[in-house]
């Protein structure tokens, strides 16, 4: 494509206001910007460090709040699925299934999610290598090909995460459009005991440098409130920030599609 | 309790052959030596790196041959379970069900295990610190208390994965029994490309230095002939090789039983 | 500065013809694009993986080549020490004195450098956190503030490095001109056995990255024909692949400065 | 040797007094447990963390302290070296030349140690895996081969260091002697800002470990009073917790020594 891809959204759906009020304004800008908008939220977090920690509006009333946005705003919905029985009801509303870093070599939940014909965007996982990912991609392809690989980071040591830029490069190689995850790639896991911080901060230059690397998109949580989320406080990005940030982003998405064929002829992309 | 528990059996139930051939040679030899047996194997390789690697059994005929090992052999069962729905049917069978590494901070999963009121076996996942497994207790408490926490190494790098010792001495300090994976911590992740790679000869080694350590107990997966074996053929132990390594296995956490007392007056457990 | 710094040249000065077609060509580029250009090749290769490979000119004879290149071709050298004995000869000759990653916490020769009263570049460990290099700085400070803080990537495992870019913004704020090293942070070390292998496509694509997220220079080892150099032969730059590369540096310098005022008043820099 | 090596001592040199209290009691202890004793203590603390940090005694007192301590207590001594000129003077005390870990890469320290016919000890570098050490022993060999390899553990992430107990059987292969660093090993890299922390209740449960795996010696660092200590104070050993250490470390050592040639017959070694 030649416009930016951007998924984002409140990380958890907390409640239809919150939803309708990130989706309205990135809808708006991301017009104005000529950005493909996927609003994003998930309906539940499936795997919280805390058994204690809230979940989110849980499958059913998540996806009535999806479907109610998707209409409303008229947007594309991406939302993550856990278990593969979810797959075929989610699969009703959201446009895109996403595979949780940690289920992406789930060989049931990737096989299901193919079968319901919705695109797949699978997210390597923090333990992964870029070329690991092929084995899920392979899961997918008998079913589907409509895929997406984003990239969210790597563990380093323990309760640290950095992000390798190379892998970048590397699943792009693996023939799909590669979408750099830029907020939950600078969570701290376990950074608050019992449940990750952030380093918000580094979310837009790391998300820079992604883009010049060169990706199809960017994934990006964001809030009204950040501090008030349920999750991802501390990494979220604030929904008043998002005008520059997408400006930006959207001249260097059109920055690197303007001068990838020369540095492809000069054996440098 | 003042005997060695061990944890294993093929890999993969790949026949009733294999499993009943492992079974009674191990139920023989623990018999012999004193060990509290629990015969393992799994009725599905439900994250292979490649989705075209044979998954096993599959969880019907699985349990029917777990279910027949355990009344012939007269010995406890234990396997791994990988979405909710799969823990009220393995719980028929097994005594121990186990949460795969990847799948330790999944609720859902953990929740629906300790329901059953089985043993509920919690892998720390190969980007956790000892300490992270917290959450995981805490999910499954409010149902059970009957928890074993398993340490199977620490991703270090890409394909590459590493035993931290001192895991050993922080999981201690949940207040539940520990099982030192011998078989697993000693894969190399994608190893081979697309499926994963093993150091058997490192296998013995650190289930010494574990059990000098002091665990409760040893996880080890055993083959007639592992290069056949359908999964994690580099890395299962030989069952013909079990009577040296379970003797002096036995003898190391005898040794650390008659010293504990001891090392504990001085301050140095 | 107002415009790039670039620290380029031969990996190890191999002989004065190979310095001084770099020089030349580096030179006349740097000044068309308005590039601060220094000079840069190593009289020894004091750590090399294997004894018996190619250590270059040594101390004498390389210092000699450097100081003919540098009044030919007018251009201040950079050039690193290993031993405290070798500062006050160095900085005869070069402006800049570079203290090797490895050997970044040795007092005695941080102290020597610095009371030369060049410019120190203190290169980061690889096993280092980018607030660590404070320790380095506080044992140059009592003798000069002239100093420069380099980024070469940090080690992920055995045999394997990663650039965190988070790095770059770390070090930053420990108030000193921050370099980004773009070749050796590609290196694969021991990625040939008994030498080090690289990653030489990944150098302009993290550049570009470093560029956008902000940094006052490059530093980049540049060869004729890198194949055939004594050091670093997977890693080291084309040196005529430099005009696009400088061309593209240079316009993501310029950008960076030009939007950062606007980024800080966001609280996005 | 049929006899457990020991290399220990106060981490600095910080005067006579402790050296002494150490050197005497260490002695009668490894003399009554028939353990090879080589008092360790380091005249010059060459990389602190911070150049304010205390250094110990230098060059010319230390050594005339070791000395003293040798005649005393009829020990040989280890201590370290940090640039090559210290090489010759050091030898004409020491028995054995220890180069640092974040050294164990500089060619001219290597072979200014090698040539004074004195062992050299090399500590693997925390960055590096264990074949890479081949690299510096071809450094040493051609003058001396009377070399002990340690392993000191490895960097995982920042500031933090993990023992990989594998590297212990793949410098075996290497065909000198190995030592395990107990108390380097449990270092907290920058655990306190501005210098190390560590984690001493852990040394001994790692140290027997790794001599259950399969170690020649031990090298430990030992204090009176380990909280006042200059240096390490986070991870030296108590000088009076020593008797049941090395008790234990003994009987581990012989354990070992009996049962290896069977397990080697097993091909389990």
């Amino acid at each position: 494509d030649q416009h930016l891809t951007l998924l984002a959204g409140p990380c958890a759906i907390e409640s239809y206001e919150v939803c309708a009020q990130v989706a309205e304004q990135l809808k708006n800008l991301t017009d104005e910007l000529k950005i493909n908008f996927i609003f994003k939220s998930s309906f539940d977090k499936a795997n919280r460090s805390s058994g204690s920690s809230d979940r989110g509006a849980g499958l059913e009333k998540g996806l009535a709040i999806l479907d109610r946005i998707k209409k409303e705003y008229q947007v594309p919905i991406v939302t993550d699925v856990h278990e593969s029985y979810q797959c075929q009801p989610v699969a009703e509303v959201a446009d895109v299934l996403q595979i949780p870093a940690y289920l992406s070599r789930q060989t049931d939940l990737l096989v299901a999610a193919a079968k319901t014909g919705r695109v797949v965007n699978i997210k390597k996982a923090q333990f992964m290598a870029a070329g690991d990912l092929q084995g899920a991609i392979d899961k997918v392809i008998p079913y589907s090909n409509k895929i997406l690989l984003t990239e969210r980071g790597t563990m380093f040591g323990y309760h640290q995460q950095i992000v390798d830029m190379t892998n970048l490069l590397q699943l792009r190689q693996l023939g799909y459009p590669v979408i750099y995850d830029a907020t939950h790639s600078v969570q701290v896991p376990g950074g608050h005991g019992n449940h990750s911080g952030g380093n918000r901060d580094f979310a837009f230059p790391l998300m820079r440098a992604a883009l010049t690397i060169g990706v199809a998109g960017i994934f990006a949580e964001v809030h009204p409130n950040p501090p008030t989320a349920i999750s991802d406080a501390d990494n979220q990005l604030y929904l008043n920030k998002m005008r520059p940030i997408l400006t930006t982003a959207a001249a260097l998405f059109s920055q690197y599609q303007d001068q990838k064929e020369s540095w492809d002829q000069d054996g440098l992309l």
